[in-house]
């Protein structure tokens, strides 16, 4: 399929299953909205998936991985090698993510969509990688045109195969030494804010590697001159194919009426790279966090998002999206699992 | 027991296991503190419990319940017969209550301590009722002082019983037609905050009605002078008989260094009169959630208690408590169940 055609496959969200999930959040033993935001997550839910009572059974968390050039300018804590040691992390079950999804019933599944070192096929990890990590952006583009598409396509394909599974509600996490670079790039395009209002520590930077990364965010942006509307620019030259894969997944989720949850800092860059390509996906999005990793606030606002928690988680992995989907789930249980005032024989208000 | 035993039991935390929690936490592969209040939730319950791992598989909502004679003065939206029916949809599983304990893996039980109807004994209902609800406060004290004291150690018997049968969490919810009249009670004796600044509009009352609910308070007041430095005055005078099983039940777990996890506004009157009595149990006590109903963030505030999450819930019965039940689950996995750096082979900080 061609990124077109993907973009093209996002409908408006469904607007008569919203009003049936409404009617019958107030049909329910409690007082109406008393649930709050669970209420409007359930009905946010129905209108997605085009059901009155949606069930969401099937839940999947892609952590998509890949490397970044830029990691040589000392933007990260963390050495380049980290992000290949956590993909054999997952794949034996031992990050946050895997015993999160555990806790909330996912199952994860590890994309290497461009990570410098090579994997043995195995199970529980997709090859999709474009390229083994992106070149440096605060010198150059960090990929061309053309990768930036195949990334897109390559984490459409993903999710496309994960529908075919049963797929009913996606998470979007990653790993990536020295990501948060890129995804501040990507935020300053957009949002217009100084990238000194948007960079955070990542991983845990002192003071001088923050002072790097703000240089080396604003070095890409001059050297390259990303353009703010267009969002495949902005990926190809400041971006990253783990960045890339996320947002195609999201294209393609959203296509098939599928809700995602977004995760923390660089899945939200992600987001706003596939809102940038597509803006009527962003009724498909729910925001699970607000990350402490600074910025991500303002990302939140340009996506018109507002997020189920805080509870200042800054890792990553989609470990804010396997709770937020937890948070889903439950929404979804109540619109069909609770008794209503008639079946339950309780009077209604005095 | 008697009350004074049961508050001569609570006993500080546990600071080696605390230690010992936060060592694990540095040593598992994420960046320091990068689960944010996961791992320092993590922390506390293995102080709480004494235990470096701690393990929550038995999990318990009590969702107890009480009438209210000051429902008369028209504080509700809802008819007092609802509590008695909401009873009954709790035992048969229709609440919301009833959905979300399923949805995190916890067992509800249903204890009437002073609901104005009589139940058939049936399994899942504990009978502890005090009386068939209290008298109007706002024209003499709610209950006597000895009445005050049975529904607290009513409240620790149910939790005893409860671990002996295994309990590692417990969560704290009630039902109660015109609670949120006597938790703003005691919050404004606690807190000293005049009567407005805490009443909200429970269930829903409209503007008169919120009036009406505020004069009841202030005459409540007036009438009964309860003893601000007294918290069994404070209960017996302007309380109800499920708030005082909750404070029962909330002392008898921190006695027996089983974490609490708080519920809503009604919850939260509980652990005021709870740590009016003891001080020292504050510490076992988790605020799941701030309600949407007014003056809980201020009765929290008194508590120094923060909230994990805000999803403008306002509907009590334990359901604020059963999201928080599964983020504390969720904590302990992480660590109890991640790899260290050592064991993945992960570098560390470069």
């Amino acid at each position: 399929m061609s990124l077109e055609a993907l973009i093209r496959n996002i409908q408006p969200i469904d607007q008569a299953a919203r009003a049936a999930g409404r009617a019958r959040q107030d049909s329910l033993t409690k007082p109406p909205q008393s649930l709050g935001r669970l209420e409007e997550l359930s009905i946010q839910l129905a209108g997605i998936t085009g059901q009155a009572l949606p069930k969401l059974t099937h839940k999947v968390i892609l952590t998509m991985a890949g490397d970044h050039g830029v990691a040589v300018e000392g933007v990260s804590a963390y050495p380049q090698e980290v992000t290949e040691q956590m993909v054999l992390n997952f794949l034996r079950g031992g990050a946050a993510i895997n015993v999160l999804a555990r806790h909330v019933g996912a199952r994860v599944v590890v994309v290497d969509m461009g990570v410098a070192a090579r994997f043995e096929p195995q199970a529980g990890l997709v090859d999709k990688k474009v390229a083994p990590g992106t070149q440096n952006m605060a010198r150059g583009p960090a990929m061309s045109r053309e990768q930036a598409t195949r990334a897109l396509l390559a984490g459409a394909e993903v999710v496309e195969a994960e529908i075919e599974k049963g797929l009913d509600i996606l998470g979007v996490g990653e790993m990536g030494i020295a990501n948060t670079t890129p995804s501040t790039a990507i935020a300053a395009v957009l949002t217009g804010f100084p990238v000194e209002r948007l960079a955070g520590r990542g991983t845990g930077v002192d003071d001088a590697g923050l002072e790097r990364k703000i240089g080396a965010v604003e070095r890409a942006l001059q050297v390259n001159h990303p353009d703010p509307i267009e969002a495949l620019d902005i990926l190809a030259k400041v971006g990253g194919f783990e960045i890339g894969g996320m947002a195609g997944a999201m294209l393609a989720a959203a296509a098939n009426q599928r809700p995602v949850m977004v995760d923390g800092f660089i899945s939200t860059a992600a987001a706003m790279i596939a809102v940038g390509l597509a803006p009527q996906a962003r009724h498909y999005l729910i925001a699970s966090h607000c990350s402490q990793e600074r910025g991500h606030r303002l990302m939140l606002e340009w996506l018109g998002l507002r997020p189920l928690f805080d509870l200042d988680l800054r890792l990553g992995e989609g470990t804010g999206a396997a709770l937020g989907i937890s948070l889903a789930e439950a929404a979804c249980k109540i619109l069909g699992e609770m008794a209503t005032f008639d079946e339950a024989g309780v009077s209604g208000k005095a």
